[in-house]
């Protein structure tokens, strides 16, 4: 089973947005056991996505399209469909129907180019999209299949959801794959790998274990390809004699997060938190916001990226910012332990640091975070050095003060 | 002059991380002339590596591969590549110098196995890396020119601006593009096209746009091929005759974002900003303050998330709470009005809005927001309708707010 995705569009080629929709779409894939083999970027050129098309066709067995479905003159993909597959197009009234509901919902009439969006080729079965003006297109070739999708996100991966990846499942006698991921923050992947080498060179030979590390994080991901009833029970059993070896770094599994893990806790325990913040600048904040009914526990946040605020709000002391400074275990102590108290919240956190790439010093170079968790427990200071990448010192600051969070949550009981 | 960028790694087809190296390379290389032609990557399998440097190469003059030049069994680029080029391995005292005194920086041995990172095909030129343990390769064959590199985007990009831009720019005749880029936000493209239909229609015929869409914004691309000295001229003209068309969408250009503006135009000003959010959640707070600076402006900000906090740190009164709800003008023009006050700030912006998916009503559905700044000049104020996807509400409403801010900070003299 060889799978290929082609994404159509000069906006890739050019740099100007970057591709994810591939990385979603193999995550999906993966999922229900397939894999992806390629994926080639091309650009709206008739000539070249008709190259694309016939090479994945001598390779792959599934052809993923994306992009190149608007309505302008640089959208290629169903000319370049009907071309490839020889066939005329027909008005499809239901893909029409969808096209004027939409834009009645926005107010406006249907335009004749759009109107034409509700065209597709004889040959295909249409995909219809709720969500946009362009259906997709599914079609069967001897025993492979070609589906093209709009670029997107949003309306290809409902298309994918609602009804690629079923058809694809029902089609295809796909070998069932299992995976667990287990989810570390705060550990480098060369550190880890020396403590499990022993397990992992002991894990049976149809478990394979992947490392994936991004900023700040190492995913551990073990799959069983060609998977049975017996093959959950035995991850499960790796598991467990996998966790002790790294137990102070994981902080979930496969699609948790740490702002999803903290709300979790939070929530069993209807316990409320507030987040103060410097150098993190509002991404602690931001983080814990993007979980839908996040207002049940988090109460605000305050972001004092001034010392005057730091004083005003958080009533950190005079003497503290002047002796110790803004980054120092003391102010993030006064910090967290304040704004807990002056707000009533069950837990506080507080992130005091240096970002970059200016503001640093010998003693406090760039990339020095100090960061507190208060609660009923008591208050934990930690200081990180997170190198020199302000980008990367916000983002691991802040995953690591919700790591500490989370922590203190699951201390108390639920 | 055809380019290709081939990317090398399990982790991208497993869609574990996302390529970005991809779109930072086309725009670098667009920048010094260079199209890329396609993308394609490709799995840690010898076979399937070999095969796309094949096909590459019948098709593409530069060849820029990225990834597989890591420590392990999975990396095989090297490998590869010398079985391409037919060539054995040497050992290069100078890459294994900077291994040695990156592994001295860190307190570390170097291993056998970091030592052998240092041997590179007889063949090519070898690339430093100041920034791992994996030096690239430079060959070059016929007219031709094949670059590898590191995955890790913070190494190749040196690579990249140190010494594979400035030498392909040496080594071939390159047509001179010229990009500019006109940023707008908050409207649809559909409504920019038909605003400047007439002026896009009348265009020289060596000016291409391309409409570039993406959540919140659409940038307009203008593009001259084989650029002389007239060409800059030619699209400032163009430029002058857009702009009066579309003028209360028009933010930036080029590189700018909201953020950045904001920024620049409040420190020639020597103003600051207070940010007081709710369902943006700390999203405009974490926008602000990704520009190195910003604590030149940028006094803090408070995520007012429950009506608790609104009246307690910002006095919003209890009645407009009671009367009008969190999600209101009145709401909205007491955050920002008595932000400003409270804390001596020149500015202050406020959104309170319903993210979804709950929390909407019949009254005020999903996706409504209202948004005001408070200034020198009074407040404005904005309700927004932004649909019922979460994160797009939250990236498209915190745009708003700064792009609200931006004009207001513009109305008053430098």
């Amino acid at each position: 089973m060889q799978t290929e995705i082609i994404t159509i569009g000069d906006e890739i080629l050019i740099g100007q947005i970057v591709d994810t929709n591939s990385a979603w779409m193999a995550q999906q894939l993966n999922s229900i056991g397939i894999k992806v083999n390629q994926i080639t970027s091309v650009p709206d050129r008739m000539e070249h996505i008709l190259d694309a098309f016939k090479a994945a066709e001598s390779r792959a067995d599934i052809i993923l399209i994306t992009g190149g479905l608007g309505p302008t003159s640089d959208d290629l993909t169903k000319p370049a469909l009907c071309n490839y597959f020889n066939s005329d197009l027909r008005f499809d009234e239901t893909a029409y129907q969808d096209i004027e509901a939409l834009f009645r919902s926005r107010g406006k009439e249907v335009t004749p180019i759009n109107r034409q969006q509700a065209e597709v080729p004889q040959l295909c079965k249409t995909i219809y999209n709720k969500n946009g003006t362009a259906p997709g297109m599914w079609f069967d070739k001897n025993q492979k299949v070609f589906v093209s999708m709009p670029g997107v996100p949003h309306e290809m991966q409902a298309m994918m959801t609602g009804y690629v990846l079923p058809e694809l499942r029902l089609k295809f006698n796909l070998p069932a794959i299992v995976h667990r991921t287990i989810l570390t923050q705060g550990i480098g992947e060369s550190v880890i790998a020396e403590k499990i080498k022993g397990w992992e060179e002991d894990l049976p030979k149809q478990i394979k274990l992947a490392y994936l590390p991004s900023i700040g994080m190492v995913r551990l991901r073990l799959s069983i390809l060609n998977s049975n009833e017996n093959s959950l029970n035995e991850m499960e059993k790796e598991i467990e004699k996998l966790l002790p070896l790294i137990k102070n770094y994981v902080f979930g599994f496969d699609t948790d997060t740490l702002e999803k893990r903290v709300g979790e806790e939070l929530k069993v325990r209807n316990a409320t938190v507030i987040a103060t913040e410097s150098c993190t600048g509002g991404k602690v904040s931001h983080k814990l916001t993007s979980i839908p009914g996040s207002s049940a526990y988090f109460k605000g946040g305050l972001i004092t990226y001034s010392n005057e605020l730091k004083q005003d709000l958080l009533k950190v002391k005079t003497e503290t910012l002047r002796q110790q400074g803004a980054v120092s275990e003391e102010t993030v102590r006064e910090m967290a332990g304040n704004a807990c108290k002056l707000f009533k919240t069950d837990y506080a956190l507080a992130t005091s640091g240096i970002a970059g790439p200016d503001g640093g010093s010998a003693e406090k170079p760039v990339g020095t975070v100090w960061a507190a968790v208060a609660g009923p427990n008591g208050i934990v200071t930690r200081k990180f050095q997170l190198g020199n990448d302000r980008f990367r010192v916000i983002e691991v600051a802040a995953q690591s003060v919700l790591f500490m969070l989370l922590k203190e949550v699951m201390k108390t009981a639920k």
